[in-house]
């Protein structure tokens, strides 16, 4: 399939590296190509610069991101979850119009330092507001409860775990699916509409828990029943 | 030990149960005991009369609030959350200081219909207002991310899964983690301290809807790492 994944970070590499394996024809969109492939520095979390990942990439390509949701049959949303909506709108209505779009963002609010709280959440979610504003996407959320390299690699645990699907499309909740497997999901609970992510949302504030309690952030959760 | 639980509904009732099994020294504490007991009808989710279950329960005592955290070591808070504050107050801050107060409630709010939101979030929880209410209490929020049947026998899933524990007394969170351990719980983590509360209490969201999904309440999640 040709996928554009939106957003450069560690979320966004981890799918397009993946995707790409995979042999799906994948194009990576940002606000600004040249200034990304200018940077040479790491960034604040001291990944490398995207240069040096799409020197190891080739078959990947960095574009705009109206040119690489223009071009996809399904289009990742892995930006940061507070410019997410910025980022689909530069993107383009009509580019996501009738494509899915898989939203992996978290709406997190570091204004207050760590941990996050959530911009929006309990009577709302992003995946919604994102549904909201592109009533013509077919918007489903998933992987947003796991880090960057487990969403792409679960199986990496040595156990089965679970991952989850909201939306409003049936159809569109099957290709993501889909493409979960190939990932290695095992176990994908499809929650229901595209209401059911503000708890997949709402369950960031228990992973970021976690995460400091095991000093790492290598694990999921598996739904035991 | 000498254990009060206060709420008489089904999480009270598990958890009194259970407690009693194992040979603890129980009191069940509600707001007006005569009106309880008087009660002949079901409740308003078909569950039988706790007359009933207190004729089956004969070494169980059901009091007042206060009379019941007066006389008991440790205090086990199974009111519905949006009552706990009140409830506490009326068992007395003089009977719960120095104690350990298990605080199993969720602050949820029902008044905009199903699936409730919470009352409390996000910056804030139900765990630490009761903490800041009650500051010569040891609270240690636990529990709250199971059905009152897998709180007190989480082996009849026949999988391990997780329970996890939020306090700032080091010493109230091992005599609690003594007791999910006799509960049959294999995997407890300590996420840190009360405001770790947040965590789990927004969990909820994600409960409810995963409830809906399995269309069972009998699942619990396993922290795969």
């Amino acid at each position: 399939m040709k996928i554009a994944v939106l957003g450069t970070g560690m979320v966004g590499q981890s799918l397009a590296d993946r995707l790409a394996c995979l042999g799906h024809d994948v194009v990576v969109g940002t606000r600004d190509p040249e200034a990304t492939r200018a940077r040479r520095e790491p960034d604040g979390m001291g990944n490398p610069p995207l240069s040096t990942w799409l020197g190891s990439h080739p078959s990947v390509e960095l574009t705009t991101l109206p040119e690489a949701a223009g071009r996809a049959e399904v289009i990742v949303n892995a930006t940061n979850g507070a410019g997410s909506l910025d980022a689909l709108s530069r993107a383009g209505a009509g580019h996501l119009a009738g494509k899915v779009v898989i939203d992996i963002s978290n709406p997190l609010d570091f204004t207050a330092g760590f941990p996050p709280t959530l911009l929006v959440k309990d009577s709302d979610s992003l995946g919604e507001q994102i549904q909201r504003a592109f009533p013509d996407a077919k918007v489903v959320k998933t992987l947003n409860t796991l880090n960057a390299h487990l969403m792409v690699d679960p199986l990496s645990l040595g156990q089965d775990s679970s991952v989850f699907v909201s939306g409003d499309d049936p159809a569109a909740k099957a290709v993501v699916v889909d493409l979960l497997e190939s990932f290695g999901h095992t176990d994908v609970i499809d929650l229901g509409d595209i209401t059911t992510a503000r708890g997949t949302e709402m369950f960031l504030p228990l992973w970021l828990r976690l995460m400091g309690a095991l000093r790492t952030p290598a694990f999921n959760v598996r739904v035991v029943r």
